[in-house]
């Protein structure tokens, strides 16, 4: 006799190809939530989701924020547990165009260099497939066997890639009608690798920086103030240029003071992981770590903070040459936070470190593009026991229990909010190219992510 | 009895309107020669200026090169000797645009902070209204005369903006045109200061560099690789910050070998020339000299060798943030050169200093953008002794002989190519915003420049 779990696995086998087609639709929705000029986009996919669960039975609402709206499903008509999954429908810019080799918003199948079937597309892996490997999952238990195994609410973000302003306003305000989960599952991190599903314990947080340096009243001409007056690029990159110690560590002071190493039996575990730095740098074309020295890739990536610089501009920088000395330059310029450091002292302390350094007739401003702190999610729940069982079940091997290089702030926000513990599971690979062209989702990420979700639903719903 | 000098000089006051919508319809050509969208107005201008010429009785013609065309003109129907007068109809770009608070192609008087008329327009002053304030003088004498007192040819260029690359090549293949000249005269250096006219006699050369750092194979996303993959925007600073030494010195090894002192007569000239670095530096916005400790404004913008950085960019630079480590980043670097100095050692020190700075997994591309020595003009000739004297008639003041910050090649050109020496004579303000918005060439800038070529046309035609 099949049983419910078996007849809801059979049903996404065999609809496969309808559960990519629904993905190519929502691909093609050009959600970027950075840009105010797909602003009505962003709301297009958020009606799109809110029509799709509505079909599928969630009682289904998009809903107003100060920014892009948040969508929320309701299905309570189980007994059981109750599961709140999350997801953000919201996607990256896909600048520079001209480095796709498709069309980023018409999601493609080919074949990888390792013969792997890829759906190609901005948002496939971040974050838009992965919310649909759950979405895929209701439906097929719910085609199979008429209802869910348990209670599940859905909440789909559209401001996750702008630093996830509005969401925690939104969550208090939502708070009797969100709070009575008894779990969070979150869909935006990495399987561990091809063959090894994951579940973060371990958040690093974000803080967000732009600056802008002015030197002259207005652009110069090279030949004539040269030498004379001050260079607000030279002043830019003088200041960059002291943020790293040749060593590899942040220059900025008080920067490692609530850095804590990695507890001994963690970073045995670590260890323990397959893991091969050097085909991890290979696939970014790359050779030799640049961080901090003595530090391996996992820690430089997963449980040490950094200070990256995400953008520059200043000057010409059209094509030919123009021999101006610019009144300004700027940088964006991020912070990833390990736990203990506090967002606030570390955006203090960039700042004097830039206050300190400006020579003559050289100004800065700041602008501030979010902050959040990193979460630690504990590790010896029942929910998390059976949902690293049912990811075992699907991919013959155990699930690794990692520390996350990205920020995912949405976990911090529900403990603070709602009280809930988040389960972060997700079937990303790390090669998926996500926030850069020619992003991808493995066909066999969404295909398995849709069953581990349907045998992770059956899992938390037994006692 | 009126002369023909003051017969010329009353019809150039008489009809000072007329001359200054010319110019309007002048500037209204958006002739900017560094992007290729704008190549059909820079032909336009070309052959406005021909028609212009030939109108005033010139031989005139449109030449081609292998870039923008140069325009030619001939009236050698009087005796005495042969000026060749040059000028350069093209402009830089107008960006950014939102800072202009006029239509750069419009040009328009204003009044300016110090109550004097000013155009403002993009080429007013650098060059298209330099360039008119010949051409009128010469309508003025054949107006009031029925002739010109002196042989005149005239050579507009439309590549100055770019390097100029296509005249040495025209010059040499018009040896036997354009050589029979005595001497050229070059409008496109400025005034000393508002009642006191200058002669360039020492012009710096210009060396321009474009250089790309590439690191990863893609762009990054800065949560999985940050601190890990070198950042190229990273790289690029460290770089660029390497560029210069505290003292505000140039660091590139071998970068002065070649520079030599100030003669001691030219240095106690300059010392008594009225000048006011701190009005200087005030009209930029600036306070404090940022070059060479120990070197005075003029010698750091006059006759000191420069490094400025004139444009860079990388990774994200749009509204928002994106958390993204890029695979390139670049920049436009300029040097300016002195008497002694060898561009093409310089810009090969230029790039052994970045090689030896790059770090593992960085590379860089160099790209030229034009190279010329600094070249000095004698100060001695019967020619500039005449000139000089007319200057004086017309503002009041002895003319200053100086140098130049910026850099003019042709007069290097001249001298290799057709053998003459050049007076560099010009009319522009410091203040006057060349390749910045708001460009501005004073009425009286205009007004009495065609007033002082009426002038120098009688004086170098005298015996």
């Amino acid at each position: 006799m099949t049983t419910a779990l078996e007849a809801a696995l059979a049903h996404v086998d065999a609809h496969l190809d309808q559960s990519v087609e629904r993905l190519k639709t929502l691909v093609a929705i050009k959600s970027i939530s950075t840009d105010p000029a797909y602003a009505g986009e962003v709301r297009r996919a958020a009606d799109w989701l809110a029509a799709e669960i509505g079909a599928l039975g969630f009682a289904a609402s998009v809903r107003a924020t100060p920014g892009h709206p948040v969508v929320i499903g309701h299905d309570q008509s189980a007994p059981g547990p109750h599961v709140l999954f999350y997801a953000h429908y919201d996607v990256q810019p896909v600048d520079p165009l001209n480095l796709w080799n498709t069309d980023p918003f018409t999601a493609t199948l080919v074949t990888g260099a390792d013969g792997e079937q890829q759906i190609v597309g901005r948002g496939t892996s971040d974050d838009k497939g992965q919310l649909l490997t759950f979405v895929e999952a209701c439906r097929a238990w719910k085609a199979a066997n008429g209802g869910l195994p348990l209670k599940v609410s859905l909440i789909f973000e559209g401001e996750e890639e702008i630093g996830g302003k509005s969401l925690p306003g939104f969550l208090a305000s939502a708070r009797d009608e969100l709070g009575v989960a008894d779990i969070a599952l979150v869909c935006d991190t990495d399987l561990w690798n091809a063959t090894t599903p994951a579940i973060v314990t371990m958040l690093r947080g974000l803080v967000g920086e732009e600056i802008e340096i002015t030197c002259a009243s207005h652009d110069l001409h090279s030949g004539m103030y040269g030498n004379a007056a001050r260079n607000p690029i030279q002043v830019l990159a003088d200041i960059i240029a002291s943020l790293r110690n040749p060593d590899g560590s942040v220059a900025i002071a008080g920067f490692y003071d609530d850095v804590a190493e990695l507890p001994a039996e963690i970073a045995a575990l670590w260890k323990r992981l397959p893991y091969d730095e050097a085909a991890f740098l290979k696939g970014a074309g790359l050779t030799t770590p640049a961080g901090e020295k003595g530090r391996s890739v996992l820690e430089q990536t997963r449980s040490r903070p950094t200070c990256e610089i995400n953008g520059i501009t200043g000057g010409y920088t059209g094509d030919g040459f123009k021999t101006v000395i610019p009144a300004k330059a700027s940088a964006k310029i991020s912070f990833r936070l390990v736990s203990g450091m506090d967002p606030a002292k570390i955006r203090a302390a960039f700042r004097r470190h830039v206050e300190d350094r400006l020579p003559p007739d050289a100004s800065v401003s700041f602008r501030e593009h979010g902050g959040s702190p990193a979460v630690s999610v504990p590790t010896d729940g029942p929910f998390l026991r059976k949902a690293a069982g049912a990811l075992a079940e699907e991919w013959g091997n155990e699930a690794a229990l990692i520390g996350s290089g990205g920020s995912i702030p949405v976990a911090g926000d529900f403990k603070r909010q709602l009280g809930l513990d988040t389960l972060l599971i997700g079937f990303a690979r790390e090669d998926d190219r996500i926030h850069s062209p020619n992003e991808k989702y493995n066909l066999s990420s969404f295909h398995k992510g849709i069953r581990s979700w349907v045998r992770i639903l059956a899992a938390l719903a037994t006692d």
